[in-house]
Parts: C-alpha cells; structure tokens; sequence
C-alpha cells in the first residue's frame, strides 16, 4: 500500500511516498514543489499541475497532510490555505481520502515527543526510511506525515482485525 | 465583453456573469454554488466542478474576486483561503487572469459609500443591473465584484487610448 504524505505551501509543497508491507515502510520518492508564476492564478495553476502528474506517476492508495497550523497572521494563513485546498483537490480529484494530522500528534509519531525540530524530525524519518535521500526540510515533513498516516492505517486495521475475531 | 465576479466561501460560492458594451453593463447570469460531501475533499471537489461548468457555460472574458477579509478567527480565514484557492484556480485554468478588490473598494464603486451593507449593496446591483433577479446575498456580491471589474476595465481603456492619443 502506498501513502502519500503532503506538506502544503504557497511556495514550496513538500511531498513523500512511501510503501507499507505490514508492518515495514519503505522509501519511494520525495520532492519539493516550487511554484511558479508571477500571479497567485498562475502559483496554484503550477501547484495544481505538477501535483497532479506526481499523483498519476506513483499512484498512492491513501494520502494525508499536516492540519495547518493557524495563527494571528491572517495574510500567511489564507495564503497556506489557497496552497491546502489545491492539495486537497488534487487528492480528492484522485478518488482518495485524505487524513489530517495535528503538527504535534506527526512529531510524536516519528520522533517520539510533540515538541521535536526540524532537524530531529529529518533524523527520525532516515532512521525509519533507510537509504532516504531528502530533497529539503519541506519533504521531510512530508514523508513523517506520510509515516504518520500509514501507523494509523496499520492500528487501525489491527483493531478491524481483533474485532473480526471478537465476533 | 463579459466580466465574470466570483464572492467565494467553502459553503456557499456567489457568482456573478456581466456583459460590457462600451460603458453600458447588463446582466447575464448569477447563481449560488452550494457545495457537496461530507469531508472538506469533496467540498472542494464540487466547488471546482461546478465552477468550471460556470466557466465553460458563460465563457467570460475577464473574472474578479474579492480580496477576502482577513481576520482574527484563523480557523474561519483558513476554510475560506482553501474555497478561494479554489476558484483562483479555475479561473487560471480557463487562462483568464484575475482582478483582486478590497470590499470597501467594491462598495464605494458600486453604492458611492464604503461601508454600505448587503441589502444596500443589492439595492445597487438592481439599479445598475434592470431586471435581474438575485439568486441570494452572495450573488448580489459576486455581481457587485463584476461590476466594480467592469469599472476598472473601462477606466484602464480610457487611460490607454489618452496615453495613445497623446503619444
């Protein structure tokens, strides 16, 4: 099974596939998005575009993105939220669900504590990804939400499987 | 030439077709996108297409949305960024550039005075539209935007034949 894993930006939108076999994740690709344009149009236009193809090209089964975290600067959070929504309508136009996870709840998953930095967060997600080569910090994020995603399908599926069998 | 103005929101999208014959301004078609689906992805999802059915039915020639106000409730900035991210993009995927205007803007332009609220806001848009019928509050806006579009337009053509004339 292939996840997804989406870090949004106006800018730069980090991205990161992994694979699931069980219990064992693999690397599968990761990449920053820069967007182009000189109008915000044209930004989500090449946003949209280029999300879409990486879609097409590695075929993920479910996908998941950080909720975004907001604040007092209104100008920052309607920016990242135009960025979202192109991400979220790339996944959707896929026929894929897409799960949201608080910044703090992906931190505790990869590196064990909420709080974690950059650095530790990019440490944790080539520990758990071996032979990973990361494209930049933005990819990292994504593919520790994308890590984040796949231990809860795996919990999940234990529990569907523990309730079968309780049945 | 026809101005389409969009009044974005992730619920309710307000929309707005003008036509443009010299100075003269006559309506074509407003309506109301009332979005679908349970999660935030179909939402989106059917923001997107029934907007570039829109687009497609009514062909404009320009397009126009507000510039969406921003403040302190970040939750509520976030969901509108990802509805207007949305409607920026089909307007580029229709390869029409976009017009931002402040509300204030739109409603001097449109009812003389900045502050004007909703009922009088659609009290102009009747006055300078005759005979259309309002598909709601958020349409009056979207037609409201058009106009204030129209107005700008028309003012940048004069500039640029005075500019000519002068040369």
């Amino acid at each position: 099974m292939r996840v997804l894993g989406i870090d949004p930006g106006l800018r730069n939108l980090g991205w990161g596939v992994i694979e699931m076999a069980g219990s064992r994740l693999s690397h599968v690709a990761n990449g920053i998005i820069r967007s182009e344009g000189d109008t915000l149009g044209q930004r989500l236009l090449s946003l949209h575009s280029a999300l879409t193809e990486i879609v097409a090209h590695h075929v993920p089964d479910a996908a998941a993105v950080e909720q975004t975290f907001v604040n007092k600067d209104g100008a920052g959070t309607l920016k990242l939220g135009q960025a979202r929504g192109i991400a979220m309508l790339v996944v959707a136009q896929a026929g894929l669900t897409i799960g949201e996870y608080a910044p703090n709840k992906v931190k505790k998953t990869v590196a064990g504590v909420g709080h974690a930095d950059k650095s530790q967060i990019a440490h944790m997600v080539r520990h758990q990804l071996p032979g990973v080569e990361l494209a930049g910090p933005d990819a990292a994020d994504a593919l520790a939400i994308a890590i984040c995603h796949a231990h809860h399908l795996q919990s999940a599926g234990r529990l569907a499987a523990a309730m079968k069998g309780a049945a």
